[in-house]
């Protein structure tokens, strides 16, 4: 059987439970953004891995090394922010090849150290080699959070709403700038470009959502939310309605789109790489939410739906009306 | 300045100092097999992470899936066992090209598995990812012990002799085999062949050893002594001499390199991959040491040196006469 028939998340489900029996107790494995693993009588701990290669999440003449390392790392830490944890270390691992010079792996740390120091997570260790062909990276990244506080894609709840904590498509809409070689120098092209190459991990978000105990599931937006809200709803058992009319737009994305006659829904849907959280909310918990949220962040978040009843898919409505919308997130083996 | 100038302990070195500042107390971070990282009053947590990709670490036509698995996670609960740990959990990350069947990794799972089962080790998390071309793997192993009894490498003391827990060069005589395309059938080949696909993590000989008060720096065998030794030396700020003759050969090693006229001094000293640990211990405990390792193991420890005053390098002895050894460990950007 080819791997692409199965897709990546078809392959994890394959072999997760041939492991699942050596899983200790209190621990959280596969699944989630995180696995969580009891550290204290405070604290959980939290681990989460991405491998980049070039090719497939980059093109190495398309992004600079400096945004390269920064993004490396971005990735991670979104997923840490999906947990509402704190980011304690990093561990990279990359395979070079032969064309690349020590000025570009400096500048690739420059940029991996950046986002370090903003967020102050050490790099405790990692692997370098040699690579026949492709620049891959892998980073591993360890966070913690209050022991039994982190928010899993399995804690949506009947009636909540739907948010997530930015606009989405941006990341998309960059993407295809750089693949269709368009945009020249537009500050709204610019704006995109940037949002794909150096994605915000929304840690302080995170964690100043997990402190709301009305906020449930979480996860970050890695592969668009028609991808990652079925994960939600998978580990939920739940439903949910998305209202495409309701999914945040940035002006840059609307003016860009305009321009090129591009389908905003399908970029904010199945795009993917926001690295906003989506997260799930009681619904009358959402105005008072969003009240404190912008007080502390200066700009809102946004409800795109609710979660009710059945089977772990989502309802589409664009203005109202049923919306048979067929886009799939991000497939990893396509 | 090309990588290949710098080797990878150059680059590290090179980027080491610019993360130091953000690195907590207690923490150690690069430099060691793991980084260790204090998890409570009792414990201290171990991380490790190794990334293997083809072409460089291995011939796909020349592993099977199965193998491949199994020392995917072997190499990294090396580390584990080469600071007297226990491994508490793993993160695979891989990048799969197209030509690789749902089968392929239905094997290279169950090998991944048969060594997670062996040292109850689950599986955590990861991620998997589409590659353009190479086959990548990245793996990350935690483990703990006891608070503060990690063994480092920077822990050699004057007049320790130094002691390996196994045969150097079976697993260097085994790639050697396959790239010369040599070997046949004969039982002794295939002894080789599995020494460098099936490597046997030492953890429960990393466990013994720590256990001893008199066992001072421990590393694991990855790119051999002439490399790894090197790194024990100048973490401890000493010199070593070792002597050629003492270093420990499988009499399957030696029938081979008689019939191909192989130098095993050169596969023992620079061959790598034996994932044997290379320790330290007070001269006048060794007696005791390897009566009480041979009792528990039913093999003996070797000694192959001591360590001296002066500058972090080794001095090579053969039949006791200084000997000009030019070889150096395993170049990774070579």
């Amino acid at each position: 059987m080819k791997l692409k028939e199965l897709g990546e998340f078809g392959l994890i489900e394959r072999f997760t439970p041939k492991f699942k029996s050596l899983i200790g107790p209190a621990q959280i494995g596969i699944g989630d953004d995180c696995a969580v693993i009891p550290a204290n009588g405070e604290e959980d701990w939290l681990v989460t891995t991405d491998l980049l290669t070039e090719g497939v999440h980059f093109l190495r003449n398309a992004i600079t090394p400096w945004q390269l390392g920064y993004k490396s790392l971005a990735v991670s830490l979104s997923d840490i922010a999906a947990m509402g944890g704190i980011p304690t270390g990093s561990f990279l691992s990359i395979a070079i090849p032969q064309d690349i010079s020590v000025e570009y792996m400096d500048y690739f740390m420059d940029g991996y150290r950046e986002l370090s120091k903003k967020y102050r997570v050490p790099l405790l260790g990692g692997d370098t080699t040699k690579s026949e062909k492709h620049l891959t990276i892998n980073v591993c990244v360890h966070g913690k959070c209050a022991k039994g506080k982190a928010r899993m894609r399995g804690m949506a709840q009947l009636g909540d709403l739907i948010c997530v904590t930015g606009s989405l498509g941006d990341s998309a809409a960059g993407l295809k700038l750089l693949l269709e070689k368009k945009g020249g120098g537009a500050s709204e092209s610019a704006f995109l470009l940037r949002k794909h190459h150096q994605p915000e991990p929304r840690l302080a978000e995170g964690q100043f959502l997990s402190e709301c105990s009305h906020v449930h599931a979480m996860i970050d937006l890695s592969d668009g939310i028609a991808s990652d809200l079925i994960h939600v709803l998978k580990a939920s058992g739940r439903q949910a309605i998305v209202e495409t009319d309701r999914l945040p737009l940035s002006r840059e994305l609307s003016v860009v789109a305009t321009e090129y006659q591009w389908d905003t829904t399908s970029l904010a849907v199945a795009g993917g790489e926001d690295y906003e959280l989506l997260f799930t909310v009681s619904a009358d918990e959402f105005a008072s939410l969003n009240e404190a949220f912008s007080e502390r962040f200066g700009r809102p978040i946004h409800y795109i739906g609710c979660i009710c009843k059945g089977a772990a898919r989502i309802q589409w409505l664009k203005t109202g009306v049923v919306y048979p919308f067929a886009k799939k997130g991000f497939n990893h083996f396509a």
